[in-house]
This record gives C-alpha cells, structure tokens and sequence, in this order.
C-alpha cells in the first residue's frame, strides 16, 4: 500500500500503473543526486526517456509553458522539431548552465558525430528557485553531479526531498519529487500515461489537497477547522485586499511521459491539460513561478540518421484523446501531493524552515 | 442577499463589486434576446466595453485560446493589434456569420470612414455549441436579433437561459450566461476585475462546486450520498477505462472586463489564468470543447485617429499583478457556478433534458 | 508558353507543375464568381481541397498569422485540431459573415448529422479589403455568390481580376489571384506543392519582380531608368523620413497545396515560409496588413468517424523538407507576381484606379 | 566612407545613424573576444542594452523565433515578462552552458539580493554553430571569455570575423559579425533602430547582395556572368529536383536595439520583420537554421524594485509603426551584408575553408 492511501489520497478514477511512477512507462529511468548538507539543499534529477541513444533516436515531444517566469534550456527546438534527443536534467535555477555543459559532454562522448560530421545537440535542461532553503548562490551543482544522476537512473526512484527536490518548496510547505501513473486502453490494449513532476509554487493558504481545501485549515493555525466555519477564519485577515501579502513565487516542471501514440500537436494538447492539475491543488499560476510542462512518448522514435524520404507515424484517433487528458490531468496533480506527502521536515540556508504536510495530515504516517 | 449567499456559494476571499457582476466595471453593459419557443432554444448577448463609439476608441485586449475546438471570428486581429474595436457579440456556433455581418452593419451605421477613407472593422463575435437543446441547423438567429441585444445593453442584466445562454449546458446540467466581479486597490483606489462566461462544457460526473465535488454526488443517483463513501460510487462504473464514455463537448466563453491598467501583455496573462477557474469547476478540457478567453481593460483607450507619433500608456507594476490573477481566478469560478445556479430545467430539441444544478443543492431556494 | 514566360518572370529553379496552378495537386479545385459592374469590383472565390466530403475526410492543415491585421474566420480550429473540414472561401473583408453562414448551409446540406447526431462544423472563410475599388460597404456579396463559386469549382481556373481578386489591388497596382505549382521528388516519386494567392498588399515603390526593383522604377516615372543610377531617384524624395508617406495597408492571404504528406507542425513550418517570398516581392509586412497562410496536404484524410483508437499518419522526414520549404517559397513568390501579370487596369468606385502591371513590362504582351 | 559605400552597397533609403552600428542607439555597448588559432575558430561577443545595473533596471523586449533549431537561453522568461535583465552573450552552440554561467556569476557578484532576498535571474546566451570552421567540441571558451568580451563592451567595436563571429559561415561563405543602423523621425525627434547580427546561415547559390543573386553569379564559376545568361547556368545542374543537395545549415541570431518607444507587442511585431531582410539576402529558412531575432527598447527602463502599484509607458502610435519595421527590415539585411564584407578568407579545422565575399565584389577593396 502506498503512502497515499494511508492518507485516504485518492484523485480521479483511472487505474494506476504498478509502480504509481512516471517509469510505468515502459524504458523511461530516472536518478537522483541530492546535496544535503547545512545551508546546501540541492541536487540533480535526471530523467532518461529511453534506454538507447537519445540523439539517434529521439523521441517526439512538446511543452507548454504555462507561466514563463523560468530560465529553462531546450524549448525551442522541441517546440519546432516536436522532440527530444537527449535526457532532461533537473537542476536548481543558477545550475542550468553547469547542467547543460555537462549534459552536452555526456552527449558528445556518446556521439562523435555531433558537431563535426552532422548538427550539434539541443540538451534539455529545466529548473526551479530553491533559494529559499539552498544557498543557491553558491553554485553547488558540479558536472559529475550531472554525469552521477544520469547514471543513477533506474525505473526505481524515490520522492520528496531527493534530487532536484532536495531544497524545493509546495505551498509553502516542503516540496520537491512527486510521480505518479495511469493506465488506459486503446485497441483493446494497455497504454500508461506517467507524470513526474518538481515541486516549487504556490501559497500555503491556497493549498488543496484531494478536494480538501487545506491550506485553509494550516492557515488558521487549527488543523482541524470544520469546514462550515471557513467563513470565520476568512474574517480575520484584515488586510486591505483581504489576502496573504506573500507573492506566489517558485516554480514547478511537470515532465509527462507516455506510450500512447501521439503527434506532437497531440502532446501539445496534452501538456497544457496539466495547468488543470495544478489549479486543482491550489495554483492561480502566480507571475513569480515559472510553470513549464513537457510531454514526449516514447510510441514513435525519430532516427537521426531516416534513410526514407518519408515514415509512418501512429498517432491517437483525437476522438479517443480525452483518456489521456484524463490520464494526466490525474497524474500530474497526484504526482504534486506525491511530492509533498513524500518530504520532510526541512531547515536549510539561514534557519529558513519548511514543514512536511504530515503535520497537518492528521499524522497517520 | 444573492442567490449564491443562499447556496452558500463563497468562492474565493476578495471582494465583491456592487452588483457583483461584469458591469461593475465602469461603462461595461450587456444585453440579451432570447428565443425560448418549443424546439428553438438559443439567443444573443452582446456586451459593450463601454458607452462610447468603439471604433474611435478601442479598448485594449487580448485573448487565450485555452483550447480551440471553437470558432470565434475576431481572435487574429486582437493579438496582433492589442484592442477589441466593436461590441462582443455571443451567439450559437451556426449563427456567428449572422453576428458578423449585423455587428458589420451596425458599426459602418456608427462609422462613416470605415471601409471608405479608413479601414475596415473587426468585429468580435463568440459562440458555443447549444445544439443539444436548440434546433441550431435551423439557423434562427437573424441581424435583428442582434440589432436588439446591442440595444438592450444596460448595466443590470439577467443571468442564467438567457441570450446566447438560453439552450446552452454546462456539466451535462442547464447553463448559460453567469457573471460575477471582485475589487482590489492599487495605490489606494479601487479598481473591479469581472467576468462574464457562456457557459456549456463539462461532464456531470465531473462538477465541483465551491471545492464539493457534486457531480460525484449526483452521479450515485443520491443527492446527498457522504462524501466518506465515494469509493463505493466509484465502483460501481465498470466500463474498461473506468469512467464515463461520454465526451465532454461543448464550450465555455470567458470575458474578462477591468478597469486595472493592463498592457495587452499583462491581458493574455490574465486571460490565461480563467483555465484555472475552469479545472476548480471540474473540467479538463476536454478535446470537443472550444474554451476561449477574452480580457480587455477600459483603462486605456486607443484612439483611432491618433496624432501624437507617441503615447502613454498606464500599466500595473508586475509585483502587484498576482492580485488580478486571484481576482480573476476568483471571478471567472463563481460565474460558472453563476450561470448554473440561475439557469433553470429545460426541455428542448427532440425533447432533450438539461436539469437546473438546484434541484441537487438542497432545494434550498 | 505560359504569361511569365513571355515576361521572362523565372522565379526559382525548381520544376513548374503541369498547369502551373494549386490544381496541379490532385483533387484540388478552385472556382469564381465575380462581380465587377460600375462601383461594385468585388466576387468569392473558393478552395475545395479534395472531390469528396470534407466533414467526412478532412484534409491535415496548419496556419501562420504573418501579420493579424485580419479578419478571417476558422483558424482558431485549424490550429487545435490541425484539419480543414469545409472548403475555402475567399471574399472580401466585409463579407466573410455572409461567407461563413453561405458555408454552413452548404455543409448543412451535404450533411445530416451536423449540429445534430454529431459536432458543428468549422468553416475557414479569409478575406482582403478591396475597398479601394470596390464599395466594400454595400456588401454585395450574397450567399448565393458562394453556392455558385463552390459549383463553379473546377482544375481550371482564371487568374487576376476574377473572383475574390476582382477588386483587389497590389503594390498600389491592380492584383487579384495568382497562382503556381512546383515539383519534387521523394522516395523517387513526384509531389507537387501548389499556391493561390489573393494579392491585397504592398506599396508600388517597393516592388520587387524576378529580383528587379520595379517598384522604384516605376516611382521615376521612368519605366526603364538604369539602375545605376538609382540613387538619383532617391534623392527626389524628400520628406522627412525619405520615404513615401503612404501607408501599407490592404492584406495578402496565401493558400498552399501539397500532396507530400506532412504532418501539423510540418505543414505549420511551411506555411510560415511564406513569409519569405512576400519580401522577396517586396513587402515588409506593413502594420495595415493582414497576411494569412493556411497550408494543407492531401495526404492524410482524418475520417470524422475513425473506428480505430491509434492510427498511421505518412510524414516527410525532417531532414528532407527543405525541398519543400523551397518549392512553396518559389511557388508563393511567383503567385503574387502572377495575380498582377494576369490583372488588367481597373477603375472602380469613386473613379479610384489601378494600373495593370502590365503597363511597366515593357508592353511585351 | 565605409564598405558598405566602396562596395556600392546601399540598403533601402532611410537615413544611416553616425557609425552605422547598433551603438548608434544611446547606450549600447558591444565587446568582443576572438578565439583565433588553428582549428579554435570561436570566441564570444556581448551586447549591454545600457551602461547601469540591468538587473535593477531591466529594458523592455521581445524575441520571435523564426525558424526553432537552436539552443538560445532566456527566451522563455523574455516572452512572460517582456523584458531583459542580463547583458545579451553570443557564442558557440555547445557553449551555451558556460555562457550562461559566467554570465551569472557576473549578475550575481554585480546584485547581492539575486537568490537570496528577491528573484533568480535570467540570462539571454544565444549561439551559432561555428562547428564547420572550429572545433566545436573541444568546448574552448571559458568563462574568462565571457568577463572579458562584457569587459570589453564599448560603442566603437569590429565586425567581422571576430567575437562569436570568428567562425561563422554565411552563405557558404565567411559570415560573422554584422551591423548597421537606421534614423527615423517621430513627434520631430529623431530616433534610431540599430541591428546585430550573428549570421551563420543559408546556401552560397542563392546569396542575393542588393538584390544582386550573387550566389547565382558565384555558382556558375564565373564571378562576372551576365545576367540574361542566367538561364544556362541553371541548366547545368542535372540532379533529380534541380538543386544543390547542400542543405542550408547554420543559424543566424538577430539583435535590434532602439529608443523608439515600443511595447512588449509592438517589440514582437518588429523583430518578426527581421524575417523580411532575411528573405531578402536569399534565405528560405532552412530546416537546420536556428533563426532567433530578440529586438529591445531603451525607452522605457522596467524597475525591478518599482515602489508604484501602476506606471506609465510611452508606446508608438500605431500608425506610425511601418516607419520603425521599415528601419529594421533595412537595418537588418544591411547587417548581413556587412557580417560577410567585413570578414576575411578563412582555414578552420580539418582544412575545412571559408571564402570572404570580397573575392566576388570586383576586387574593389
């Protein structure tokens, strides 16, 4: 049994897939590389969409950028192209740079062609601010963190506060490495839709959690606030515009992998379906957080090296595409909660603390 | 009192404009006709940015195409240009041909110039899909009907099966038109943010009300089913996939109306924000459904005939925008919920159903 | 011996198609109705993409908004869902309602289920404002000149001052429709890439043909001043700015044909290198002007009713498209220059008059 | 009298500004580093938008991507937010990593609050792939290059072969630096547009120089052929479609600078014009071109720590925006031109060599 059903987390109707992670997806391997130590809360996530050489065979990809306040590397040229020729790193905001080198080091030594007898390579990088815990002006992020998480990768992973997660905040709360999967039919055989996502946005006062408006609740400094009575609490802020002062900064990535066929319109499609997700946690998309989702599906390889002048691709009939709008519209808003039942208490840079949601989830664990 | 004081409607924590409608905004009107007679089940509903000739003095715009399976007329010029130069007509998919050409007309009527010694005119006309209860291959809209909206524009208007709102559905219940408004301050002076929607998207199974997930309720045939036993609903869908085959079609039209000063890029931020409202009401949009948001302020007016080479424009210090987006966000939810909870039962077209979301919120009114 | 020939217009050096027009793409047809009596220079043209039913087996489709200063209707829908499902019509600006419902009943017609047993349909109607010529607002285009336009649709077709392109005007010029086709070959098979142009745009003094400035020519009342001597002629201009004080206004929308299977964000890539041939006539995409390119491929026809969940889409491998993006650069630019070899002078309202290029050819016809 | 004069080239009809360079625009500095020896071809150029702390007070900007095939850094957030906050650093494609680290350490040490009492910072690092002269895997620049070229930022600076130009290729031939500038007149005050580019684009065959097709001339071998021949010389090519198998490679990234007042909106609209001047030189915006153009005003200065909730913006007339897109259209294909006149011939790695278009000019130097 999972930790979310421990704690009665149950969102949406589709059946999971059996690791609940985003590498149900069949070849997709993750790895961590966390720096944990006084006021240094970060670390590396690296995601491997497939376990062959990426640049020779890619995989068809789009993103949407749900809210640009973000400082990723590789969006243009999956958005022109439709994919992804490399793994996609995951790294505090200072880092992408040092993430990028090292990822296109990683790529040259595998590839001797790039940049001498064919094009060079786009490396996905994509990051959030974990200031607040890390001191993030220190750039603690080397190379050999980036070359250790990509050989960490593995199909199993853990959550939370690890990796990229280590320093990151949800809600004011402790955030980080959530994933979660759904599995779906089409033909009459089984497809699995897997997000991953890491977790940096959001106001503590706006915190939903499988419906449960619990950032109301944590506000009121009563964990246990019958709902009928949030009228009451609301009265008490007194400020002039009635709400927190606090901006929504941070940000969150929401990587989404699947083997369901599709088009990179399709993926397009997909990948904005996760702004649903996080305005079902609590989100209004605050101008401080840089929200950006992307989707590849591992169902069409596109070879470097295409001998035919024209391929098959297999696309989903688009009369069938709200399954999988489903499919990670559930996923990615579990794999949020994911990230933050999965973390713990943390204090990093200057004592500046954040809380795991256990505390206020009645302490079941 | 309002009718959503007596359900117990309390989104969000802003406040609320006087009439707690789009017309709060200064200037903003709206009028409706509406044909309700046996099999036709459709209407109009225009809305006026403000009192003055528009052409002359456009007001500043932009829009989201949150997802496009619609077909406004007037989107292109708007995004390139950054204004809306003519009233927003609302009306029946089959019939924005008929909203062009009157709204053509009734503008040249205004305008002399225009197509003669100037340019011509882009007119805004909107639609959703209300073909489930509205006979809408009979194309029973004429011009004079929205002669007659455009005329009928005031600042108190009606909610719910009206206008364009009269055969349209929204979460498989009745919809239409809903509307509501916030307040914030700025410099210490009050500015408004409303909203107004066609609404018509959605499935039943999938409505949340003020963060209550009814159409769950609703689903289990009970109206009053505990929430502790949601589970046992869930399981007695037993179809492959596990949920409803039913796709969510339909539309939702979202205007946003402010007095804020907004460039046109601070407008497409916050039109974009109303896909959040849209996922707190339960949907996931779905691929049949046309989601369009329209945003412009009446802070700026763009003069046709300009004669100074440059001008000044007021805009919101990005810092203080997180308080537009809530009261957005906030709006644009309680004017879904708006349009159901005035809408009533209503038998149309091949005697198609859509019941009043009332009749499941305790037949409290 | 084609008309371009015998003006030595040799754009490019790809292979022309067997007509040298959009038709060259098998299925494609094209039909006019003008209407050019005193004052009213006006007419519709329409684009059937294929014989059959296009509600039925759409055709895969993608647009670029070069510039928005535009009217145009459906492709808001285009862009979602990557498919045209009605023919094309073209008419001017003031029209395209009358267009759009024209459309509808069409498809009405040809199809029950519409708006009943199954969606609405989207109609793509674009336009140019030919108000110079034409009394644009006397709106004389009624839904009858589409029905005949659509059943005038034929492999054959006029070019210049006929239909949409009656009252058409081009670099200050009499412009119209155009036309040309190229050939490629992939996979050792031919392909041919069509374009149809409605010429609206461009300012006489920029006027670029085969890479010869005529336009400045032209402006030194000297048809065949040396261009040596070019600088002489600048220097008679003498307004502040050194340029002529007219605006650009007017539009250009360009339609592409192509039997080469592409997918969405192929055939997007493509029609945004239309882009690239309007500078090569010589425009700079002025603030006035609304240039629209929708592209489509018969490729891959979409059924409405797919029966099966995944399906198998043929597209061109990346590494091979820029044939491609040449053939519709080539075809393109020669389109526009063809709309204005094939118009003849015309005066029309207001005793306004465009002068046939023909005229600063060297009379060679 | 400059090149651009002795060469006779003389690039539409507004006004030059005094040094015909980007730094015409009040402000703007650029500086250089040269990578120069055996096979290292490379080096890093930097262009800083104004002489004070940009991260305190960012310019207002906007990007287009014109064809997506490249890595830039910090377009994302320059769309969201519609400004600049770093200095712009130019290099090679695989040094992006190490561009964007320098350049934060640079913004880091130059604001203390960055990442620790208010935002991370976003860095604009754009490339080219000088793969074919240098070697670019060898990844020889160092973050001391990017201090240095920052260091060394001035308005007197080469063009050329040098910077980030060093081993660029244009047309098949040695590209580079380029740039060159535009006075215009609004409200009787004279304004500039400046462009720079990092050209690394297109095919030698169809270079166009002042609407000459040199490329056309080159190809035939002969560098004199007269123009009325040119039909022979296409004749010659005998493979399957007519053309050079050479697929058009490279990038080219495009800066405009100006003190015209513009928006966000408008910004976008004139570095979308940067199209047009590429055309124009004989570009058709091959498939593996990285086309970026990001243009920005010094017009108005956004404050990162504005105390006012609303503040004005001065922004241009629409009406008059034709003046500033003809400015960069001009300005731009001017600045390739001057990249290829201002380079040298050149040997890079594997013997692999670059010609200079002065070879084909007439000797003239």
């Amino acid at each position: 049994m999972g930790i979310e059903d421990k704690f009665n987390i149950n969102i949406g109707k589709l059946k999971k897939g059996k690791r609940n992670l985003i590498t149900d997806v069949d070849g997709v391997k993750v790895g961590h590389v966390t720096l944990d130590e006084g006021s240094i809360k970060t670390g590396v996530t690296a995601i491997l969409p497939h376990k062959n050489n990426l640049f020779q065979d890619k995989v068809m990809a789009s993103s949407t950028v749900i809210n640009g306040f973000g400082k990723s590397i590789g969006l243009v040229q999956i958005e022109e192209l439709g994919n992804i020729e490399s793994p996609i790193v995951m790294t505090n905001t200072l880092s992408v740079g040092t993430g990028s080198t090292a990822l296109i080091k990683y790529m040259l030594k595998e590839n001797e062609d790039i940049g001498k007898t064919t094009s060079t390579i786009n490396c996905t990088v994509v990051e959030c601010n974990d200031g607040y815990l890390n001191d993030i002006r220190g750039l603690h992020i080397k190379e050999d963190h980036v070359f250790e998480a990509l050989e960490n990768a593995d199909s199993e992973f853990e959550e939370g506060s690890v990796g990229a997660g280590t320093g990151m905040s949800c809600y004011q709360l402790k955030g980080g490495i959530g994933s979660s999967s759904r599995v779906i039919e089409l033909d009459n055989k089984a497809y699995t839709v897997g997000a991953l996502v890491l977790s940096n946005c959001g106001l503590k006062e706006n915190l939903i959690v499988n419906g449960r408006n619990l950032g109301q609740e944590i506000n009121f400094k009563d964990k246990c606030i019958e709902k009928n009575d949030r009228s009451v609490a609301d009265r008490q802020i007194t400020n002039i515009n009635n709400i927190d002062e606090e901006l929504e900064k941070g940000s969150i990535i929401i990587i989404i992998a699947t083997d369901v066929p599709l088009s990179e319109r399709q993926l397009k499609r997909i990948s904005k379906r996760a702004t649903i997700s996080l305005g079902r946690t609590g989100s209004y998309l605050g101008n401080g957080s840089g929200d950006i989702c992307i989707a590849f599906t591992t169902a069409n390889k596109i070879k470097h090296y295409e001998k035919e002048d024209l391929i098959y691709i297999k696309v989903i009939n688009e009369n069938k595409i709200d399954l999988v709008f489903r499919a990670v519209v559930e996923s990615v808003e579990e794999s949020i909660i994911s990230s933050m039942i999965h973390s713990k208490d943390t204090i990093g840079r200057d004592d500046n603390k954040r809380e795991s949601i256990l505390n206020y989830l009645g302490g079941q664990i």
